[in-house]
């Protein structure tokens, strides 16, 4: 079992760094929401206080307020940026275009793109357990997005170009296991390291480990 | 991303329960620690007071305090069992005799099977972030897990039946997603349900998804 968030990160992402910003006032939208999901993401989005996110942010309540009407609302839209990331990846031509095997490539790539480009905003859809409407419509299109996949692997399977001795939402889970794992010890270094590690993942899933 | 707890299971648990025992007095030691592991999951741990498991438990708090001195020493326990069993998988002599390849799929079979067997244990550990001493150990354990794990793979390739050309440290990384995700949407129904997961663990690792 790999540890998770203290384990020695296999990349290490020396340029990255909201910290930098933390205290500083003059936050403009898009950086209150990226402190607001790394504190989502070291305390729970359920022990995090409006207050304490605009203590950490070194602003007033109601200059919060004046960005992001809710906690709740905050949430929205950190998961919007993981979720429509992940579902921008399906409409894509390349998902639509030749045979099932290919296209499950493309999405699987595309997917390993979207985690580690939106790392936090991922890590926080995958902590939500469905306690309020938000984290319901979250988990709602989490499973839309699962079930078109399972279906691109069935297709697969049809065409032979995925083993068909697996059970395709097995496969699909297995497969979404080792993606979604990326969160717990990946550190980005860039598009390079994405692209290497994307690669990785298409070459562990659909050839695997033993040699060919 | 497959949706986690909510998701409609793979694999259905029609006799299995620890809610029938919940409220029902004349606990034994091991009720209790199944028990507070269910609480833990479920609310997660450090939201957890003794009090709030007493209640749950139907006990008084001395009575709990009779089995377990402390919240901490049954998360010890509870880490144990997880922990424990999995170790024990790298002790196995089938792990340690012939190919680094077999032995690697020795380990990951025996993994799934732990995981399988003791799935509340290890959901627990997966979620343990290092907020005490005792986590901290535990999480010291997993390192410890991973890194046998990583020099096994690296053994595999080394004679050539793992390919080379994924490094050690993210293959063993991505196995062990696939396999902690088992966690998040397995839902046993015995010991044939999970031998078959096993081998599915093993084909889409080790042969990979495309046929050969």
């Amino acid at each position: 079992m790999p540890a998770a968030d203290d384990a020695a990160p296999v990349f290490d992402a020396p340029g990255r760094s909201t910290t930098a910003r933390r205290g500083r006032p003059g936050y403009d939208q898009r950086q209150i929401l990226e402190v607001a999901v790394q504190v989502f993401i070291e305390h729970g989005y359920d022990a995090t206080s409006v207050s304490s996110l605009a203590t950490r942010l070194g602003l007033s309540k109601s200059a919060l307020y004046h960005h992001y009407e809710s906690k709740e609302h905050l949430l929205e839209v950190a998961l919007e940026e993981a979720l429509g990331g992940l579902e921008a990846v399906l409409r894509e031509p390349a998902a639509h275009e030749g045979g099932a095997g290919r296209r499950l490539g493309h999405v699987l790539r595309g997917a390993v793109m979207v985690l580690v480009d939106r790392l936090p905003y991922v890590t926080l859809l995958l902590r939500v357990r469905g306690n309020s409407d938000v984290e319901r419509r979250a988990l709602e299109r989490r499973r839309a997005f699962d079930q078109e996949i399972t279906q691109l692997v069935r297709a697969a399977q049809e065409e032979g170009s995925v083993r068909a001795d697996v059970d395709a939402s097995v496969a699909t889970r297995l497969l979404f296991g080792m993606v979604n794992s990326i969160v717990e010890w990946y550190r980005p270094t860039g598009a390079e390291g994405a692209a290497e590690l994307a690669a990785d993942v298409l070459t562990v899933a659909l050839d695997g480990l033993r040699p060919r």
